[in-house]
């Protein structure tokens, strides 16, 4: 057991070394990264799908997406006319920096504004691998139920931005919006919370308003040109 | 990475022997065994729930409940009727063999007749693990979407039955049985596969008919006492 702590340990290590020169070369370009990690069917793609019927023409947005298998995420993004790519983790349960920089390379000019990285559906193995983001952003439906946060904590004390997804839902399921806003608050007290759903355009108003704040806050930071 | 290889084959392999000492035992008592594996809030917990409202006074069933926190899932099926016993996983993101045999140890007589694992809400990871179970469950609730078996092939493949669940939800939300049933026969045609709403019931009997079929041909391949 003290050898699988010993490996894990190094993996992170190594993990972050990666994700250190990431978020370096991102800070020079300014684009403005975000980790995107949910259940799976929690509504990422459909998420990243409005995103870019927002955003597409006016930013430049592109997607990484993490799967254990099938190319149908960036196949469903590339149809909505967003630039993705396809990670296969061959299955591992989660991205990690390295493959970033692999399958980012390359990406060329001009540089993106927006990286959205969908990382593989999954609550709890995400969490620990830094990808070099400026934010990770925890996606759970409604129909998930609203006893997530304190059963998977890592993620929602992590994550700067909670978005309730599927709103459209909420007069089939039993779901309390309090207790989800709560659980969240008290893992993360400086957290946002956002409703909303893809499907109606609910709510997206506030999580497109959200990304042009954080990229303008990113951009305003970028180093001087040398 | 061939150190992290290394320790993960013996890690299965500790696994592996663990379970097989569980069936061993398991095949003693007549005790039916189910590893029940989904992502976080596809109602795992509610089919539980329901199932022992229907079984529960003609069937000695319980259930080891894993998480990485909270004690939520068990308080549930306690105030339910049902015995329960929760094992926190600190962290990890799946249920392994010596934890199953730790937290059913002294469970005492009368013997269980149908022992169901609510493993961690996870998709991915529960599945490399055997707990010493009959057979493994896989849920999907409507509400993630109809494009999952391909995208998770590791659990459809190996999980005897999938049960697709929240089929009340149906007329809310876009969602192929077919596409279900054909990804799942494809990577395992042998799979059994329900459609069931544990809110309203409906489609609950064919699942309760087939944990009476199974747990009729686990007994009566009991050894006979010595």
């Amino acid at each position: 057991m003290t050898k699988q702590i010993e490996v894990k340990k190094r993996i992170l290590e190594e993990n972050e070394k990666a994700a250190t020169r990431l978020r370096q070369s991102f800070r020079e370009t300014g684009t403005l990264v975000i980790n995107l990690i949910s259940s799976p069917g929690a509504g990422k793609t459909t998420l990243l799908e409005s995103t870019g019927a927002a955003l597409g023409t006016t930013r430049r947005l592109g997607v990484l997406v993490g799967d254990i298998a099938t190319e149908r995420d960036a196949d469903r993004l590339r149809q909505s006319g967003l630039p993705a790519r396809q990670i296969l983790t061959g299955g591992s349960c989660h991205l990690d920096a390295r493959q970033i920089d692999g399958a980012f390379t390359g990406w060329g000019s001009p540089k993106l504004e927006i990286l959205v990285i969908e990382n593989v559906g999954n609550l709890i193995c995400p969490t620990s691998f830094d990808l070099g983001e400026d934010f990770k952003v925890a996606l759970l439906s409604v129909a998930e139920g609203d006893d997530k946060p304190f059963k998977y904590p890592g993620i929602f004390s992590r994550a700067a931005v909670t978005v309730v997804t599927k709103t459209d839902l909420l007069p089939h399921v039993t779901f309390n919006m309090t207790r989800v806003r709560d659980e969240v608050r008290s893992l993360n007290p400086a957290a946002t919370v956002l409703e909303l759903s893809a499907r109606t355009g609910q709510g997206m108003d506030r999580w497109i308003a959200l990304l042009e704040e954080r990229l303008a806050a990113k951009t305003a930071a970028v180093p001087a040109a040398r």
